[in-house]
């Protein structure tokens, strides 16, 4: 009964294999189905080229496995605050992504620096505080999420305009209206990661993209008024 | 009727793809005929893999679609009015592509440093100011255009001499004498910017190449004295 | 009588070879039997494309060649002290692998600064000293070992938890249980080198990941309550 | 008569474009016959893939065509000197790889700062001086050559122990006792030159090798008691 999210599932983790964000067994991507409260997810430590659709885990937004054999991959309580705290979004993905995972480590945002920026992503893309030791002791991933909850909602930033966090010392999670969505937005955060870094390592002074420009092309593809792409699509 | 500059444009969007200047849908190219004064260019939002031959689009050099279905590239007007303004070429392309797009961000031309960037261009590439709020808000694609040509007269620069710009904030816009020539220049321009790059970061003082060696590159390609490739083709 | 150790020798070597770490003839694995006192290793200067598992040669823990016509890699007295050294270890690779040589050169240990290394190497990757004039002028592959299993001692390191080294002005070593083990973590000190020198260029003065982070992902993987995988793996 | 030459040339030209040093019709390779006084050289701007063993074109040693209806590299008669100047050589390749280039472009020698360095180069790879503008104006490619030679003598360096040169504000020559050695030598020293590039980005002040560890790689492979590979090849 699962099949449908099951497939997304799969497509969107082969994706992070395909566009080489998720090395061996890293990475891992959810879908999602909201009336029935539940996610399709990689199960973990599987490495991609013997992942299948039916490989899937299916769990409760409460975290709690409600079908599939295998354990679901560690960072399963992230994805669930995650699905409980963004109330529109149908996919979520987690990375280590080189270029993402170096600004997280950094303890830096990435800037948005220019249209490439823009056309993903409505801002920054955030980077979390540390997680203090308790946070990590104890429901460590599931506090992963509850920080970068948190984080969006003390910097009152729209998850459905800004697809993507940096936990720090970590790595990037990434979400969207499905996990197709999801996955895209982790592979042009990598390639936004790369040219943030290459453009500060140019020029340490560059400031952020004019705000006018930043809706110019943050709208153009995603308000409702936007006119990039097909029309009946 | 347009089956030769379709196949033409057509060759050359995929050329982006396959030399992983324009991943997903970004970036677009074209190619025209300027006796019927109309651009065959690439429709917005579809993917390389996907993309035939019969889904390029027609265009006027006013803009306008001639012939086709799908909606065309949203960066359209911008090649309308390169081919208005730039009268010897017979393509245009687009793309986001990692190095060039940085060297955009930081809002820095890219030097010629050595005998790489002197085969394929006659100088530095130039970047262009920012657009103004007014320039981005209304007929931001027309602008983005008007904004090059202008860079190009004010400064006195021969787009058949320099045939790449940096946009700032945003990325390459190249051409050539046809589509394929101006997909060559974009994968060109992407090698270039990471030699200039590294070349800054190994050392900070280096001056540009001697005058006297860019014109012998340049002119041992291009020049009516040209010697480099084979006679009859 | 050996063919299950060189098996998963070739399989590790072709590893090395499949993951870009190892161009040409460069880099070496082996793998060994505890109980008969010999290891499986790469021939000398034979290329990735051409090696079959009948192609590794067998030595004694000694360093003595027991088995096969072909001479083993020049690396051979290496692995051997390390075979001897580290008494858990089942398999052993070098590689000239480039970002984890570079800091090799420069003469610089990886600093653990995030989770990415937290799940490989529970702490630091180390780098030696210099080897001595003497050291190298007379057995100079087997003194690489010597310096190595004398650092990890002097510095109370534990060759289980730190399973990578980099041997000053050279390149990296690296174990593991097994010789795939070992391949694997020669591919991920790569990537962790990659990002290490990009934060570092991010941000001069991050400090290296905190210590309860480093527990919670170095244990979630390896100790022995570790939940990461599947658990009849 | 020259099938053998034509043939080591091709296959040295494919590798170039294999290994991704030189892309489109960049980059040449040559083999040459030192009894008969002449070498075999990719015909200019041909593509890679395009390319047949017949197509290469033999030119004697005072760089004047002796057979083939296609127009030699522009950059024969560099190879022309090179083959006059160092005897000992049998293959030489161009190539404008970027990391090498960057260098070049720099005006920067690469100092020998590790084994992989020392394993295929017995110390810097020199960086030539700029060409004057009465070089580049007359006879500007045999002038390169006559650079190169100069600097050589000048500098007391051995080209048989120093297989490669970089050209300053061009980029790479690379020789070897045969065309797939020089090739060999053209992809070496671009990994080299990458490595060298990063570790400089992370210490400034990082020294050249040890001369002893230096002596110790080129010669474990080069010297007469080479004993690296298989003995019997």
């Amino acid at each position: 009964m699962y099949e449908y999210i099951k497939q997304k599932a799969y497509e969107a983790n082969m994706m992070l294999s395909k566009y080489g964000v998720a090395p061996f067994t890293w990475g891992n991507a959810s879908a999602c189905d909201r009336e029935k409260q539940v996610f399709a997810i990689k199960p973990s430590g599987v490495p991609y080229d013997a992942l299948t659709p039916a490989d899937m885990v299916i769990v409760g937004f409460d975290g709690i496995r409600v079908e599939g054999t295998l354990s679901p991959s560690s960072d399963t309580p992230t994805h669930a605050v995650l699905y409980n705290s963004f109330h529109d979004i149908g996919g979520v993905v987690h990375t280590h992504s080189v270029n993402a995972s170096s600004f997280a480590q950094a303890g830096m945002q990435i800037p948005a620096l220019g249209t490439t920026h823009a056309d993903f992503c409505y801002g920054s893309v955030p980077c979390t505080r540390e997680l203090t030791r308790e946070e990590v002791e104890t429901d460590y991933e599931k506090n992963t999420g509850l920080v970068i909850a948190r984080h969006f909602y003390e910097h009152d930033l729209d998850p459905n305009a800004i697809p993507a966090v940096l936990v720090q010392s970590h790595g990037p999670f990434c979400w969207g209206k499905d996990a197709k969505t999801a996955a895209y937005n982790a592979v042009v955060l990598e390639i936004v990661a790369e040219m943030a870094m290459k453009t500060i390592d140019l020029n340490m002074n560059q400031c952020e993209i004019q705000q006018y420009l930043l809706d110019k092309h943050y709208l153009r593809k995603h308000g409702k008024n936007a006119y990039y792409g097909q029309k009946n699509q």
